[in-house]
This record gives structure tokens, C-alpha cells and sequence, in this order.
């Protein structure tokens, strides 16, 4: 079955974006670092799904050009779904534009790809494996 | 329990939008005319959430403003909360901006707020009673 994973949202400062979330009663994560995508993050579980709060920590990061450009909220959507080899076959047939043609290998040893906007309403959707 | 409801989707045209999510396998409504806020939208069920995507119908609806300003994307996260009053007395007392300080009721009679993207991170938080 397809779920949301969870929803990255990028934000200028992790103290002041997780408050609205701790005030609401959600459980927030101790910040981490993800050294490969220069940000550090927070989890807050909601449901079977999760905010993911994305504060780069240098100006040349992915996330930090994302603030820049758009300023904060979400910078991506991500579904989880149950065979992505299946699915990525069937979406290159359809003609969807891929970020990365082949399925990349994120932390966790979890295998992902993700949608382009252009084919997706806007939306950066990341598709990862699970169930 | 906190859930996702629903993430709304901001797009200029809901057939190519809904494009990608068909091809995902996924299941979308039919498209459906909310006359309120102006807007045709088709859901789409993942998990316990869905995918709302809102296509406007004339030009000086909401969702036409912000596509002119920001383009097609994510427009708003909508948790489920099982008590919505509580929550915002809370949220008050807490300080945080809300879009509408009363709690209004929606179609099919659902109470709601919305925080305002400047107390969430720059996200458009609707907070949405439900079990």
C-alpha cells in the first residue's frame, strides 16, 4: 500500500519552526545532522507519516538555494511505496520525468527516486521504498 | 491521534496534474466543484492521508493568487486532531498567529483553523477535527 512517508519542509531556524509542533502536543526529535545533504533535521511523528524540518547548515546547500529562491515551506513530498524497481520501470514507460534515472541509496540503506516538478504539479515528489 | 489529513496542492490544470498519480496506480475522485472557494479538485487516497489537488475556476479565487505569486506547488498540510477547541485555546494562550481566530465549519460540517505560515515554518497549517 502507498502512504506518505513524511514531508520535508525547509526552514531558516529548526528552534523557531519546531515550536508551533511542540505546542501542538507532537513529539519533536533531537536535531541531527545529515552531513551529505548539509542540513540538520528534525522528525516529528504524525500518524503513519512524518514532518521532516530541514535547516542547512552551509550557504551552498541544496536546501539553503531552496530558501533562497522560495523561501520556507515544503520542499518536498515523500510516498512510500511497496516495489519501486516496478514502479520506476512503469513511470519511465509513461514518459515521467525523473530527477535521476537510476534509484539511489539514501541513509538506512532505503532506496529512493524522485519525480521532477515539471511532472508532478509543482510538487518535488520522492518516491521511496517501504511498507 | 494526530494524523495528516490532507496536503493541498496548488496546479493550473488538474488533468495534467493528476497525471502522475494515475500512473502511480493510485486512485482519483472524480473532479468535483467546491463553489466556495472557488476551486475543482480531485482527491486522492494514500494511506490514511490524501493528496488534494485544487485547480481555481476564476482568476481571483485563492488558490489563482497564489499560483500567480507562487506557482503550482504545495499550498497547505491539514492535520486531523481529535480536539480541535482544546488545541486552540492552547495555541492562543501560546501565542501563536492564527489566519482566523474562530473555528469555522467546512463542507460535510468539519470545524477547522488555519495557523498562520508565519508562527509554521512557512507552511499554511490547517488543524481539521476528526478521529
Amino acid at each position: 500500500m502507498f502512504t506518505i512517508d513524511h514531508l520535508g519542509i525547509a526552514v531558516k531556524s529548526l528552534t523557531s519552526a519546531k515550536g508551533i509542533y511542540e505546542k501542538l502536543g507532537l513529539s519533536v526529535s533531537p536535531e541531527e545532522v545529515v552531513e551529505g545533504e548539509r542540513v540538520k533535521v528534525v522528525m516529528i511523528p504524525v500518524g503513519e507519516s512524518r514532518l521532516e524540518l530541514l535547516e542547512p547548515t552551509t550557504e551552498d546547500s541544496t536546501v539553503a538555494k531552496f530558501l533562497a529562491k522560495r523561501g520556507e515551506g515544503l520542499h518536498h513530498v515523500s510516498l512510500r511505496v511497496p516495489d519501486l524497481t516496478a514502479v520506476v520501470t512503469k513511470l519511465k514507460q509513461d514518459g515521467v520525468r525523473l530527477v535521476s534515472d537510476e534509484i539511489k541509496i539514501g541513509a538506512g540503506g532505503h532506496r529512493y527516486v524522485f519525480v521532477h516538478p515539471s511532472s508532478a504539479g509543482g510538487v518535488l515528489l520522492e518516491l521511496v521504498e517501504g511498507h
